[in-house]
């Protein structure tokens, strides 16, 4: 099986990943389907099954079911596993599939030597495989360090502190955005250090293994960073700041969410929104009550995203950075982008507009359908897919609405956005092309 | 004067681009202002009046009044002679620029010498300039043609047919989708011949001027036409077809819309829909009574546009083409695009990027506004707000019932849409840079 395995890899990676995920979901599901599985003893149903394994080892968090209530402890523990293998299975593959897929993308060989990721240092996968768990786990552990104390001073009991402790440590590390309270966060939302642990523990998460390994091997020596962790960082840092103020702006006076809080309050909730927007996926408030424009400002957020090769999803910060920086060298006439004394190469600008191009086209498949099923107007049919795609888990309440048939839209669009939509093209492709010669080039007339 | 104007075009042509549109506007919002320019003999109001000579200058179509009913005769020639004009000023400004904004883009200069556009053929500005209005008047002739015997047949007046005939058939070629019946097409709209004769206008309007050129002198020997020829047609056609589809298919049994029409009805009014879409802007059937579906679809068209140097609007075919083409080639692992025998290059992947998210952020920010103007959700706003930005011209009803400071954001936004943000872009570049060297690649990695 291994050999078959190592086969179907060597000759696509990208295909390899998608079987992978597809047979941890299907185990997942079948699990989950067992009677002692759930809180009442019947078995779930399959849409709810395959739905919520699916967002557990996407890491998504869209659930149509409200975890506390419906699944017994084992279900939550089998939830919580999936939550782990399927953050460290996304952090591996795609760290492995990153150096691999190379040959088919033609577009990661040389960023893996140049750029940190000595593979050298690395060496071979199964050494990369064990940085991931091991720093993976060592963030957990320090969270959970943090909030297991706290929880248990405000739940009461030893046990069950202990308990949600590990659960919130795993969910907020993974991007999971998965609770275990039947009311979400509200019921510990409202102590600053059980908020802030998540709130950290989602950011380091969303940031991605290649910018953890940077951090963890030069610190804070800024100018030693590779051009990849210096933009991730940069643009996470700016996108969590300006999505704060923007959410601070909107919902300063609605009362639905943070309109009656302090002052230190509604600057905290407005962080913690924004934070959790681009990816982990745990509120406060609930989506819902929010105004119009703030789901639209969320949307974006949401479709933004987190780090490359991270438990975070969307089309990613460095996309962002890569078209902002295409754009701002057209702009001065310049002939070729360039960020911290590093020229990007033209083929990322089309690396970049490949994954953007392909979600945004994901996502308004998804609308539509979403929209059909439900007879809906946009706006949260938009809102569920956009958080589907990017594995964010925030809704407008919409998925426990929603029939099977639109579980299953949502559940395809968690796993297209999860498993990569560059991987997903990648393994699309039948056949490799070599060129033999090149055309003369011609230019159509844009804009 | 003349001296001023070329000094400063060969500083910075895109600026004299914005500032020669930015006096026509205000020139036609000053006549519009006038007493004798209403029906009612009392002047229009300075927003009701910017807005409208912006949306005839851009051709867009939009307004905030019933254009029969709010203007006198004499307004509602100063309107046909703003959009005779602005179509006239857009395809000439944009054929010189598409040659001199090449020094700050860096990205046009071969395209002319390699692409059909023989600057040697085409001679000096003053020929370029003859050609386009050679080739505009030429169709608008061909098309009124058409329509003032049968208009004069319809209303059953030689005057009225006549002056409705000419209004018409610049409206169409032009893709400025003013009307001036008081509701809308719907007097003549269920004429076969006028609405084909509108519909050939808008397509031909909307290929750009390049093309038309392109087919003037080659006809239909598709082999000798150049790679924008090619790539325009194509994908105007895909989307005509496929638009109309979707369309006939969500509105089939929508009895507001096309669902009591006969067979055939149905089927053409689609089309119609379809090709106005995508920038004519006219239309048989209300907006606001489609299905939200619909809107969704026609979002997505609005925003895609016509062809480049076209009346039309939007983010262009041959962006959607250039895109296209890179995403196909990543997936195949293809180091290059290639489209028809030519290879892509690269630089354009990052001009139709540019475009893309310029355009995109525009829309974003101007449905925000009208959403907080309005307190509507975001169906309505962003459907006006593609329409502004891709100068359209479909409406939502919304822009009739706006205040002045919702006038004012899709006025800008029509403006912006309209002298081309990539224009738009060169204009804001404030220096020339010369690249003294390249730094090294750096490579982020991305989704
Ligand atoms: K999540
Ligand atoms: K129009």
């Amino acid at each position: 099986f291994m050999g078959w395995m190592k086969a179907l890899a060597g000759a696509s990676p990208a295909r390899a990943a998608l079987l992978i995920f597809a047979f941890a979901i299907a185990f997942f599901t079948s699990l989950l389907m067992m009677p002692w599985a759930t809180a009442s003893g019947r078995p779930a149903s399959l849409p709810d099954a395959l739905f919520v394994a699916t967002s557990a080892v996407s890491v998504t968090g869209l659930t149509p079911v409200n975890t506390a209530e419906h699944w017994s402890l084992a279900g939550e523990i089998t939830i919580i596993v999936a939550i782990q293998l399927g953050g460290l299975g996304i952090l591996t593959v795609a760290s492995v599939l990153a150096a691999s897929v190379s040959r088919s993308l033609g577009v990661r060989t040389k960023q893996l030597a140049q750029e940190g990721w000595k593979t050298d240092q690395l060496g071979e996968v199964a050494s990369l495989i064990r940085i991931v768990i091991i720093i993976s786990l060592a963030i957990e552990a320090a969270l959970a360090a943090v909030l297991v104390p706290r929880l248990i001073a405000i739940e009461g009991d030893v046990v069950t502190g202990f308990w949600h402790g590990i659960f919130y440590a795993i969910s907020a590390f993974n991007n999971a955005g998965f609770v275990i309270h039947a009311d979400g966060l509200e019921a510990v939302g409202h102590d600053p250090i059980v908020l802030w642990a998540i709130m950290i523990g989602v950011v380091l998460g969303s940031l991605g293994f290649p910018v953890l390994y940077v951090l963890w091997r030069f610190r804070w020596h800024y100018r030693s960073w590779n051009i990849h962790a210096k933009l991730t960082v940069e643009v996470t840092t700016l996108l969590m700041v300006v999505g704060a103020a923007i959410y601070a702006f909107l919902e300063w006076n609605n009362n639905a969410t943070i309109g009656e809080m302090p002052m230190w309050e509604k600057l905290q909730s407005s962080l913690f929104a924004s934070v959790n927007m681009r990816s982990g996926g745990f509120s406060v408030v609930e989506s819902n009550h929010e105004n119009s424009t703030t789901m639209l400002i969320s949307d974006a957020l949401m479709f933004a995203g987190g780090g490359s090769v991270s438990t975070a999803g969307g089309i990613k910060v460095t996309t962002i950075a890569v078209i902002w920086l295409a754009f701002l060298a057209e702009a001065r006439g310049d002939k070729e982008s360039v960020a911290h004394q590093r020229t990007i190469p033209a083929s990322a600008v089309r690396v970049a507009v490949s994954v953007v191009a392909m979600g945004a086209t994901l996502v308004l498949i998804s609308t539509l359908a979403l929209m059909h099923i439900t007879g809906l107007d946009m706006e949260r049919p938009l809102y569920e897919s956009i958080s589907a795609f990017a594995t964010v888990g925030l809704t407008s309440g919409l998925t426990e609405e929603l029939p099977p048939s639109g579980l299953y839209v949502l559940a395809a669009l968690m796993f297209a956005g999860r498993v990569g939509i560059i991987t997903f093209a990648a393994a699309l492709a039948v056949r490799q092309r070599t060129t033999r010669y090149r055309y003369p080039e011609g230019r159509p007339i844009l804009g």
